[in-house]
Order: C-alpha cells, then sequence, then structure tokens
C-alpha cells in the first residue's frame, strides 16, 4: 500500500520538491496557522527517503508496489473501453458513495468463495479510495485523541499515519513467529479495564496474512484466541488484509472475520496487490451501522470512489480470470521470495542477524544485531545503489532500529541477487 | 458536485439502506463508542431527499450531475484503452501523491491560457480525488474547533459537510446580484479584529462564477475589493471554481487567485462539470507550502488519486479538443437554462417569487414569499414526480428557507418544461 519504489516515480519527483524560494504569489503563512491535525501528520518516511535519489543504477527494495507485469492489461485495456463507451452513464458520472452495486456484487460472492464469508449485503460493504482511505475512515469515526488503538510492533507505517492525524494514543504489542503476543494483549486489555478506559480501545488493528513489515502470518489458534478476547471484552478487531490471495507455502487460515462471524470485526480489503493500485480500490466489509458511518465520512471526504475504475474492476471480476492471473503472480513472487532469501543466507553474514521467512506477500524483515542502525546506514546503502525501509519507520515512537523491510516484489531476480550484495558489503564494512 | 439525481441512482439505491434489523455478525455498538468527528457529521440533505423514491416518472432537478452526453466518450474510451496498453507501469501502478506530473503540466498550461495565470510550478499544484477532497483537505490542514470559516449565505453544501467535520464557526454573509456583501464581510472582520480572534479567522469561501445555490457571479468590482480586504486584513481566500468554463452569457471575469497574483488565495478547480465527475479530478492551486501541507494530509487519507483516471485526463488535454467540446456542452445547457427560466416565466404564478438569472452553471435559484416552506412542500413534488433541493439544505444552521435550487442540467428540455409545470401546480395548490 505504500507508493513510489521505482525508478518512474524516482525521476518525476526528481527536483520537484526542492523549491524553497518564495514564488511571487506565496504567501507568508506561518506554521500557526495551520490546524492542530496537521501538526500531527508527517511525512511517510518512505517518501522522502525515496525523494530525489535520481541514481539510476538504485535497486530498491523499498516500497510495497506489485511488479508492474503482473497487472492484466490488454484485458484491462478491453474492459475500459468497453465500460467507457457502453456504461457511461455510470462509469463517466458520479456515483454513489457507497460504491458501485456490480463491483460490491462481485466482493460478496469472492468473500464467500475464497474466505467461505457467507450472509453479506450491500449495505455491509463500502468501496473505499484504496485501502488508505479505509483506514482514514476508521480513525476519522472511531478516534478521538483520548482514544487507544493496540497495533502491532512493528505496524504498518501507512495504518500509523491514517490513525495518528486523529490523535489516539498508540499501545503496542510485540510480535512473534505466529503473529501478536496474545497473552500481552490480554494483559494490555486488562491495565485499561483496571483504569476504567476499557472503552476507549477503539479497536486492535491486525494484518493477519503475511504482516507489513514483518511478514509474520498470525496462526489459526491465535485468529481463535484474538476472537475470543475480542468477545470477551467486547473490543473490536480491524483486520487488516491485502495480501491475503498471496499465499506462496502452505494452507489458507480463515480471516478472523470468517471466525467471529463478523462480530466485533472489520475487515479491510484491497485489489490493490491482484488486479492494480492505479485502480485504488479498498473495500470496508463489517456490521452495516458502522459501515453506513463510514460512508457518512467519505461523503464529506471525496464523495464516492471514481466510477470508471471501480466499474472495470467488477467487469474484470465478473470475466472470472483472475484468480489464474493471480497464480502466475503467485509463482513470479514465490520465485523472487526464494531468490531473496537465497541471497540474504549467502551475503548477509553477520552474527545475530535473523530474518522472517513469510509464506507470502511482498517483505522480509531482517533484524540485525542491536550494534546496527538502518537509519543511519540507509545514506550509505543508497550511495551503493541499495534501498530498504529502516524498521524506525515502522515504530509509532519512532525508536532506533537495527531492522529493515525489504520487499522482493519489483525488481527483478538479477536484480535482487546484486541488490542482497550490496547490502552484506554494507554491512561487513559497518562491522 | 453533488451526487445522484438521476433515475440511475435511484434505482441502485433503491431498497439498500432500509435494513433496520440485526444481521447475524452485526454487532452491538452504540452511538457513544464513535468518534466526536462523526458526530459532526450529517448526511447531506440531498441524498436523503432522492433516496429511495423508486419513482420512475420523476423529474429531478436536484443534483449537480452533468449530462452524460456531453461526456467525449469515443476519444476518452480510446485514450483509457491506449493509457492502459502503453503506461500501464504509471496508470495501474502507486503514483505521485502530489498527482500525476504530466497532468499538472496540461493543468499548468490550461490555467494560463484560460485565467492568464502564470509562473505556476509542479509544486504550486495538488491533484485531489475530486474536489470535494481539496474541501476536505482545506478543513484537515486549516481548520479546529476554535477556528471562523466565512461563507455565503446560501451556500455549496458540500463545502460545509467538508469543513463541519472539523468543527470551525461559520461566518455568514448576504448575497446580492453581483455576489456576496463586500461591506458584511469587512464589518465582520472587524468585530473579529477587536475581539482578537482574526488570526482565528482561516479563509473566506467563495465559488465566484455562478455559484452554487445562488448561481450568482461575484462581479469584477467585488472581486477586486475582495483581494483588497484579504491584502488589508491578512486573511486567505478560498475560491472554488467548478462552473467557470460554463459561461452562457457575458464577459469571463479574471479568478480572484489572477487578481491577487496568488497571493493569499487558494484555487480549486474540477474536470468534473467538464470532462467527466467519474474520473474524479480536482486541484488545489496555491502557495507551495500550503499546497505541500494538502499534500501530507492527502498522503494519510487515500495516497494518491487513481493513477489511471489522472493519466486519461491528461491525454485528453493533450489532445487540445476539450473547448471545443465545451461549446457543445455550453449550447446545450444555455438552451437549457433559457427553457427553465422561460417555464419558470410561464408556470410560477405566485406573487412575490424571483429567481436568479444565471450567466452559466448549473443552478437557478428560486425564492418564494416566506409563507412557503420548501422543504415540507418537498414529499408532495415528489409525489408529483419532481424533485428539486430545499433550500434549508445550503444553510449552515439549517434554517426553514422559502427557497429551492434548481438544476437545469440533466433533464432534457421536454422534462424541464414539465417539471417546472408541476411544481407551478404545487404552489398553486399551497397558495
Amino acid at each position: 500500500m505504500e507508493l513510489r519504489n521505482n525508478a518512474i516515480f524516482l525521476n518525476s519527483y526528481f527536483g520537484m520538491n526542492n523549491a524553497n524560494m518564495l514564488l511571487k504569489g506565496e504567501n507568508s503563512m506561518s506554521e500557526n496557522s495551520f490546524s492542530l491535525m496537521s501538526k500531527r501528520m508527517k511525512s511517510s518516511i518512505i517518501r522522502e527517503l525515496l525523494r530525489d535519489t535520481g541514481i539510476v543504477s538504485l535497486i530498491s527494495f523499498g516500497g510495497g508496489a506489485p511488479d508492474p507485469e503482473t497487472f492484466d492489461r490488454e484485458a484491462l485495456a478491453e474492459i475500459s473501453k468497453d465500460v467507457i463507451l457502453n456504461e457511461y452513464k455510470f462509469a463517466l458520472q458520479y456515483g454513489p458513495t457507497e460504491g458501485d452495486p456490480i463491483l460490491k456484487n462481485e466482493y460478496i460472492k469472492l468473500l464467500k468463495e475464497r474466505n467461505g464469508i457467507e450472509g453479506l449485503r450491500q449495505e455491509n460493504l463500502l468501496i473505499t479510495t484504496g485501502s488508505q482511505q479505509a483506514l482514514d475512515l476508521m480513525g476519522r469515526i472511531m478516534l478521538d485523541t483520548d482514544s487507544y488503538v493496540m497495533v502491532g510492533h512493528p505496524v504498518y507505517l501507512g495504518a500509523i499515519s491514517a490513525f495518528r492525524s486523529y490523535g489516539p494514543r498508540f499501545i503496542t504489542v510485540e510480535i512473534e513467529n505466529d503473529g501478536l503476543k496474545m497473552d500481552q494483549i490480554e494483559r494490555e486489555i486488562k491495565r485499561l479495564d483496571q483504569k476504567g478506559e476499557l472503552s476507549k480501545l477503539k479497536f486492535i488493528y491486525v494484518v493477519p496474512n503475511f504482516d507489513n513489515p514483518s511478514g509474520v502470518t498470525l496462526s489459526l489458534e491465535k485468529r481463535k484466541a484474538l476472537v475470543d478476547l475480542s468477545t470477551k471484552y467486547n473490543v473490536m478487531i480491524l483486520e487488516d488484509d491485502p495480501y491475503g490471495e498471496l499465499r506462496y507455502e502452505g494452507e489458507r487460515i480463515p480471516p478472523l472475520y470468517k471466525i467471529a462471524e463478523g462480530h466485533n470485526v472489520l475487515l479491510l480489503n484491497t485489489l490493490s496487490k491482484v488486479m492494480s493500485p492505479g485502480l485504488r480500490i479498498g473495500l470496508i466489509v463489517g456490521d452495516s451501522k458502522i459501515v453506513a458511518k463510514a460512508a457518512l465520512g467519505k461523503q464529506g471526504v471525496d464523495l464516492c470512489t471514481p466510477g470508471l475504475t471501480q466499474r472495470i474492476a467488477a467487469r474484470y471480476l465478473q470475466k472470472g480470470t483472475i484468480f489464474e492471473r493471480i497464480k502466475e503472480s503467485v509463482k513470479i513472487y514465490r520465485s523472487k521470495k526464494n531468490k531473496m532469501l537465497n541471497a540474504i543466507e549467502k551475503y548477509i553474514k553477520v552474527d545475530g542477524a535473523k530474518w522472517t521467512r513469510p509464506d507470502g506477500g511482498l517483505f522480509i524483515w531482517l533484524e540485525l544485531p542491536e550494534t546496527f542502525d538502518t537509519m543511519e546506514m540507509f545514506e550509505k546503502a543508497k550511495k551503493a545503489g541499495v534501498a530498504y525501509i529502516p524498521g524506525t519507520a515502522f515504530y509509532v515512537d519512532d525508536r532506533k532500529s537495527s531492522a529493515m523491510r525489504l520487499s522482493f516484489c519489483l525488481p527483478s531476480e538479477e536484480e535482487i541477487e546484486e541488490g542482497i550484495k550490496r547490502i552484506g558489503h554494507i554491512l561487513e564494512s559497518n562491522g
């Protein structure tokens, strides 16, 4: 769900944000003139790090952008043309805030077929402008400055950035090989309960499949335990599942939403990783009252997601070829993942280094001994022609980190080998 | 910028929001669990009024949706196909939060050519997901609960809804035949200044061309006066210009942004009324520091506007045929406007009724004597097969209103005649 991790964006950004001179027509607005909310906003570290490099040979393990060769461009091009010619009254017009009913219908079928979720109705679904908008809307309708949100440690930075503008307090939970630490979650819940503040815990945010950044998958046992906790203490779970279809090994595990039969769970989904991020199609599934509230928020925020991209997505899903296509992507990504794991094995010769071996998704989380500071190392890496995301980006308190997130989806296998080799060299010279 | 004013949407909505029963998987979340911000959100009266009618023969003067026959669907279909096939690495991928650089470049040329605005650079522009997002971002980065916003009385309801979630106080200014009442603006500014609160007035919101809902155009003299006030008291102007290109009579008047040479003015624009609302392309033009702050807000809100719709818009603008096309739309809309004015003349036989004769845009504002309540009349009108927007929707205090907003863009000329005739009948039976 992040952006800008390839040369195309680097080029389009090059030189765009260096203008510090006061142009004709600029004004003298001071920082104080901006809102409290704007003061809570922070630029994504990813954006800042990858901005303005202009290094042509840079191999980036930075973003979470899919390999564009996985996009079914021939089919999408035909569908797009047809949709504009024949469905222009919908596709080119204002649309319902809740989303294209045809797309929602396709999503209902898909969630049933792929995740065994039954009984969904149109009013349980809200189409959003990418998952990022779903995260923002959840913040908007749920969070006040005295709210709590429970998140992993580390946690997806897009979620932090969406929630943070609403000023809640974060409670962080350690991540183990099978996902969030359950006893810690219960301990934190009890602590809030004793303070009489449990109702201020608005949700527990979790990416159950191939977590971003950790790559870890929440086990079935833990999913059941988390649902039990949610029921026992009446706490909402915000389940974010952008990568679920990108499984390279092992068996699918049912979503929390399915296990809980929808009770106290909101499920976020997106077509960004399996169809195209450029369509900006995200989805909130849940209780119709909460979905209606989110739709009310969306009405003030952007009225509706583009009719064109929604209807293209709907007609593409109707073709029924998406899972054939995803199988191809899975092959490509599995091979890239293995390439990266092998390269790490081969080139990362640091005692005490450890890394995750994800069953799917886009990311490997590499932890180095504490003497390393991956943020500090970043400039050196960039000069050596390789980029990653320093671990600090994924901590709500911006703590120093000796970890890095490595995305294997966009570079070629050759680049993966070469990029990890470069990282290996830097680590040696740092050792 | 509103949505859903035709049978297509009415049908797609029909029956979608009546489910009050508790579904399996619903939860018992109470209103108290939602955020303060969500409590400020109100559903658009337009949505509620036009929802669930299911009346097939309904003639709607409700929304601000353009006539879909004005969309250049053949050209857009071809461009869309080409863009997906040949520019998929941009169009189907994540894109820069600030917007497609090629689209921004086309917009820079267009603003120069059409409005005489020179010297704009990429960093002065932010592409938004429709104008509604531009309004929301302005609220997000500018407004706190102790802020003031100055607006017309009446004022565009999408702007109220965007600003209101941030909880500011509204100062309302009367609208005359040549736009906002300038001496009242200065009086209100002085009043704030005396209270030591002028710095809390974050902006004056104005739709200078063919205002929504009033249809009124801010005269050149008043534009100059407003810019002078803005400079004298250092108050920002938020200039929203969705309809500027849809002028049917009279001479173009330069935008406030041009008159002020950009100083203290933020200009909003959109392709919704002249190309297609389904692409969701809006624009903020202004001081690079403010634009950067808005981009930071956008990053957390939806990461980026769809690459696909942006690039389609960019390539369409490059074709250079848009103004030929707009000329055609202007002919259609001018004729519809005249049709509506003639019909009003013919059928609205109420002493003391008055209406605006807009030089452009989409709306006529019809004011009846105070004994009428257009909200109360609405159900009767709907039963008679005609819909309008009751004036109350456009007042920040939801006051009772004897006015209605009539949009002439979507119905056919026959429907316009028939619809106004129906309104005339209702008024007679009410008289």
